[in-house]
């Protein structure tokens, strides 16, 4: 028989012992670990259980759970450029030998000094001007390859590790609970589709298939007897606002029942989404996280967020706050 | 002991029996039981074993088993017009009474006074006005709901069965025998991506974001408060002929291992599938059969099959003959 004292310690090792299985068995019930219990959680846990249980209210057949992602700002990060227009300085630096022509013609002669404010006092005509010159001119194939090879080794310049790892741990997570829950998650994002299709599968497990996205027209050839695809200077498609609704209804045919966004861009979509019957989620990532990662909204140029998040407010759509929701931004680099 | 008569009628019985076992035994294995054993049937099946056997010198990762099909000609008939022209009419003659217009105008006088071949007169030039005026001008959930409204009600004219019965049976085995072997497949037809998505879920078991088709623009808008998108009467793309590797490319991203089709508009999608590394299948459904369907290819003007049928030859892809390889052409109808 035990002393008093024994007994005591015998207990309360019994009851750590227990504290400690269930806080492991919490955290793997957890699909959500990176997310702070909080409004925005709560509202997407309750939402996925609604959708699919079965003989529920609000239960929705899997085929029909469709889900469309924002890509930049909300599956990864978007400052302090677009990470394709970085793509896109890069690829025009390593052109430049073989366009001399480029030192005295705007926008090119801006950037090629180095003076990113010259390049985008163009305008948007300047942006195209680079992105046709970076993006056109090669077969789908090489252009594949050389998306491929940049993302391979490019770097961000304020994390210092490779853009794929600049994407956000808790979406991540977000699309893998989805995904266990039998919805087809798509990006729709306003960037190139052809840029984005050659990394997305590793990176988030979404297929090249489900990808929309802006893109430039294509050419079918032959080519010393073998048929390629020649990508042309023109623009095919501009996959953002508007166009969002436009390209989910063009490229998937269903009315999504869930999309997430982070700025104007991303209006429409919500918009689009929310007017279909049944149980809707609209929700926005709300950058405030000015330490970890950047605070921007209403009056930023890159990912304005303005009229999206007054209609947010008013219809009562989740509006995610990264600083007060995600535990973490980033997941841990690779090999760690 | 049984008498040798009684002996012998056992022994019979028996072997009756087994045998009778054995024939539904195969049955039930076959697949493809409404092909007739042949080369298009052995090839297919040697396919489809081939690059789905693991650690195999072919074997395709499931992700990447994309197989593509022709709809006109391949997956249904397309006489004596390809059906969804004979929607346009319909839709047309109903809509006549609003537009009084239309009794001097051509290519639509023509058209009300039963004249085919007065329309067919004004060229691509008036088959463009005519779709624009059928599937124009509506939201895209109001063009659904005609398009539903339509395949239920209409018969084809020399079959007297929905159109939607007026599907080959063959291909419907090949489409389940695929989808059981981890491929996944697509529609890629020159016909109208909207006019298709309605019903080919229910039809082919290929949900409506696996269909790539020709389509005219959409604009989102704002319609008493609710979100639209309108139909407008603007071409957007072609898939058809070149368009069909474009299409393919954009809207899948990926080439297919198998591709499908029946006329020269899919010779750039059989040469696109075949350029691919690895092994691949290109199938043409060849009408052969005047009596069960329809007997055409070098000279007719729909589904006109020539220079694809040259190459089919040339490279050794598979030529289905509808007469010889297919025990019967459509299903039974619903019901029987």
């Amino acid at each position: 028989m035990p002393t008093p004292r024994r007994f005591f310690l015998c207990t309360l090792l019994v009851a750590i012992l227990a504290l400690a299985s269930v806080q492991v068995a919490v955290a793997a019930d957890d699909p959500l670990p990176s997310w702070h219990d909080g409004a925005a959680k709560r509202a997407i846990m309750d939402f996925v259980q609604h959708v699919t249980t079965p003989g529920g209210t609000g239960f929705v057949p899997e085929p029909e759970r469709i889900a469309t992602f924002d890509n930049d700002g909300t599956l990864w990060a978007e400052q302090p450029m677009y990470f394709q227009l970085a793509f896109a300085l890069d690829r025009l630096k390593a052109l430049a030998p073989q366009h001399p022509e480029w030192k005295e013609q705007e926008p090119f002669k801006s950037l090629l000094a180095g003076d990113l404010k010259g390049v985008f006092a163009g305008g948007e005509k300047a942006i195209v001007q680079l992105i046709m010159a970076s993006h056109a001119g090669m077969t789908t194939a090489e252009f594949e390859q050389i998306v491929k090879d940049w993302i391979a080794t490019a770097r961000h310049p304020r994390f210092n590790r490779p853009y794929t790892e600049c994407v956000y741990q808790p979406m991540l997570e977000l699309l893998a609970y989805l995904h266990a829950n039998g919805f087809k998650t798509y990006i729709v994002s306003g960037g190139g589709i052809e840029f984005m299709r050659p990394w997305v599968e590793k990176v988030y497990g979404i297929p090249p298939e489900q990808v929309v996205g802006s893109s430039i027209k294509t050419k079918f050839e032959m080519r010393d007897g073998k048929p390629v695809l020649m990508r042309l200077p023109e623009v095919d498609f501009i996959d953002d606002k508007e166009g969002k609704p436009v390209g989910i209804n063009k490229f998937i045919g269903r009315r999504p029942v869930l999309a997430f966004g982070n700025s104007d861009g991303d209006h429409q979509m919500l918009q689009w989404t929310a007017a279909g019957s049944g149980p809707r989620f609209m929700g926005l990532v709300h950058h405030t996280d000015a330490e970890r990662e950047w605070a921007y909204d209403r009056q930023s140029p890159i990912g304005r967020l303005d009229k999206a998040l007054d209609e947010a407010q008013a219809q009562g759509w989740t509006v995610v706050d990264m600083k007060q929701d995600w535990k973490t931004i980033f997941p841990l680099p690779a090999g760690r």
